[in-house]
């Protein structure tokens, strides 16, 4: 595979300086296109050392509009990342729409080091680049283009690159030991790297390996494929313009479905819920420190219909632990920093760190319930979601993060009375607006897109619990329950 | 001080009952009101453990709509935390505009604690109080609205109050070790906490000191102030839609000025700058590395008018560090989650680690130039920028981040040059906007608001360099050549 990139590639001189100050114009006449365009743009830079990165990056910067461009290098992880699953930090510093993001070291980086650092195992690589090739389709979807440049040198090439800087007194400094460490290993860096490159290139996100012993020829590849990658952004943007927009998805209900099924007559009297609430909480404010000595993470999702309590459900949790270890996240309307990138980064960035809780009030669900039925995306983008769901959810699970889903439900009579019953009384009237009233005319669509979601999603290590929740008091029970039988069976005593 | 939250303050079962439902639905209409409007509220919760603190936040989430509330406790530090100035952690959680932050520890808990267990002199304390008055006077005239509580117990009360919880089987929990470590020091921790509260209660943020004991009379004193709180806010948002909008400031220019001062005639040839940088750069490599190893940080700023070489200028710093060791950020317009906080927010939120170098092109410095120039604030607003930005410089240099700014200044003739050659170069048309063009007419004003600005800003922990930069060549040696001998007067060798 690197065989092409060791055969002395050149650009001349006067070839050069002939097609630079075309390409550049072309460059900064597509980026000015692209600034206001509905895409954005990964650049990932990858290679052996000493083959031109960061010589092509300070390029870049210089032949294009440096203002709409930003660098990103992954140099050790913090506390804060290190707590959170691997793929937060590359989440974190998303391009938005109309920009470029440059990696320098990226979601190549670990898996190809661990593994010829003896890490992982074969299959263990083979999985985390199936994952890999699975988030960069989910970004090319989400109209993020990805842009993958492998810089290459012959092992020869290499060491006389590397001696050669060493050996000027100005540039000496461009080369570290461990430069020289990781040389030492070229020939099984080059067998794993050449697996990752092969198994990763895919129509949506191609590798382009470039050979790194020609400066001028260096530029000249990097930049026309830039080109290119704009130019085809903006052509697709432009079929995307004309399409027609996205419109509401009316899925048919089905009389008898999961969620029919509950028995809605399951019910506490407030007493006997206090009695038991006042137990469960003691274990969970119990649990919930040990989750914190364990550095474990909990994650809690609430859905389901308006009026059905959620929010009440949620303070009898939180009224049991430590403010300072948890956190409500209300998802409402994105904002226009999250409308610019994929839809899972609003999530992305609000997750807790190990040994806390979070719980979202609605969340990632909203992709394939509400944008679905009111036609805030198109089919294929909530259809695509539930593989990008369960993927995301896999990811939080392996790292340790408890996740359970709660699906609140109450019948539509129930509803009825609960909105009357907001209607009346003062201080709840907030909590009605005219949008749930319209909401409750979709009733049946709404209840088959969950029960959709419900069955699509619902994993081992990431359940749905549905909840019966006609009766208030049962409801909040059952959900203090579920979440401390949970905790009791996944933490250490 | 806390004599009058030690007289047993109640509030009778049927007269709660009466006021409650009112002041709920009040309190839901006061916020909905607040939703839509310019200002937010910070609500910090401090005092004694045991007087119902975390009591108190839960019931603001249920009176209230939790949607529209975020809760922050402030635990250990994380090491992100830890690597940025202290108040960092503060400006990252700030609530936007209609939105209610409520905080469990503040920028109050480090400065009292410290001085009870004799880290700090009285001094200080005194300085570190100092701090915070200025810094909640900005949030006031930023539009946010600091609310403080400080739940109060006798010493008496607060030991039976701790006994009763931990008899409590069920809650016991709720009392920690750290909870009679603190009991111990009790009056120490009441002097100090008094001395505290004495110093920042100010007009604009003036502290509520709750009695704790009982329940009911906390709510309503908690729930009353909040609801004066927004009712106070939404009626000087009344009244600040109602002021004449900002208009355009336009300093009377000074022929002679340190601007128009620079001898432009200062250059250097090709030759001599390549020659020149090309030593600088293996020094500023050699020293942005023992940067990073002596755990500082270090934050440039670049201004200028248009096209006097800022972006040249940060290239020949950048080439010579590690793309993994330096951010670039450009300032363009706020995004709405910017705007929606007071205008340092989107600094802070880019601060440079420490051990990394972060270059601003464009700055903080908008504020007093073009927001100035332009009418996009008030003149209040920018006047009282220049101190808000010495503080904030202050913190920065006083937590170990070294600080240059640098004003790339030309001739009016000059810039007149490099437009048109921008115009007829293809690659360099898009730095050239229309907008160019009409701040060139307003030279003279941008002068003398630079020359104040810099005046007013210029401090030994955080000069200004002016540069001359009618050649180009100049400007470049004489930024890295300013940089270098920075960093070695600040570093160890």
């Amino acid at each position: 595979m690197f065989e092409a990139a060791e055969v002395g590639n050149k650009v001349e001189k006067e070839v050069y300086d002939r097609e630079v100050p075309k390409l550049r114009e072309a460059l900064l006449k597509a980026q000015m296109a692209f600034a206001g365009s509905d895409f954005a743009v990964a650049v990932i830079v990858g290679g052996v050392e000493g083959a031109g990165k960061a010589e092509t990056v300070n390029l870049l910067h210089e032949w294009m509009d440096a203002r709409g461009i930003q660098t990103h290098a992954f140099w050790e992880a913090t506390d804060e990342e290190r707590e959170r699953p691997p793929m937060w930090r590359f989440w974190r510093v998303l391009p938005p729409k109309g920009r470029m993001g440059i990696y320098f070291g990226s979601w190549y980086t670990r898996p190809i080091i661990d593994h010829v650092f003896g890490q992982t195992d074969a299959a263990q690589l083979d999985r985390s680049l199936a994952r890999v090739v699975d988030f960069e389709r989910m970004l090319h979807n989400e109209r993020v283009l990805v842009l993958k440049f492998w810089m290459h040198l012959s092992r020869k090439a290499q060491k006389h690159r590397l001696k050669a800087l060493e050996k000027d007194r100005l540039q000496s400094w461009r080369v570290t030991p461990t430069d020289w460490k990781f040389f030492k290993k070229y020939d099984l860096f080059r067998d794993v790297s050449e697996q990752a490159l092969r198994r990763t290139s895919t129509g949506e996100a191609p590798w382009h390996i470039v050979e790194g012993t020609d400066e001028r020829y260096r530029n000249l590849t990097v930049a026309t494929k830039l080109l290119e990658t704009f130019r085809q952004g903006l052509k697709e943007a432009g079929v995307r313009a004309s399409r027609p927009r996205p419109h509401p998805d009316r899925p048919a209900p089905k009389p008898v479905n999961m969620l029919s099924q509950l028995d809605m007559k399951l019910a506490l009297s407030d007493k006997e819920a206090k009695a038991k609430l006042s137990k469960l909480h003691a274990k969970l404010n119990l649990l919930t420190r040990r989750l914190y000595e364990q550095r474990k993470g909990m994650l809690l999702v609430f859905e389901g219909p308006d009026a059905a309590g959620k929010g009440g459900a949620i303070r009898r949790l939180t009224q049991a632990m430590d403010a300072r270890n948890y956190q409500v996240m209300s998802v409402a309307a994105p904002t226009d920093e999250e409308r610019a990138r994929p839809y899972l980064w609003r999530f992305w960035r609000n997750l807790p760190r190990l040994g806390r809780v979070t719980i979202f009030d609605r969340s990632w669900y909203g992709r394939v319930l509400v944008e679905r039925l009111e036609g805030f995306c198109h089919q294929e983008d909530w259809q695509r979601a539930y593989a990008e769901i369960n993927a995301f959810e896999d990811e939080l699970a392996e790292f340790g993060i408890i996740l359970v889903k709660f699906w609140l439900q109450l019948s539509q009579r129930e509803q009825y009375r609960r909105f009357k019953e907001r209607e009346h009384t003062p201080y709840k009237q907030y909590k009605l607006t005219e949008e749930d009233w319209r909401n409750r005319k979709k009733w049946d669509a709404y209840e088959a897109a969950a029960c959709e979601a419900v069955e699509r999603t619902s994993t081992p290590s990431a359940p749905w619990v549905l909840v019966e929740a006609e009766n208030k008091e049962w409801a909040r029970v059952k959900v203090v329950r579920t979440v401390v039988k949970r905790l009791e069976g996944v933490l250490e005593r």
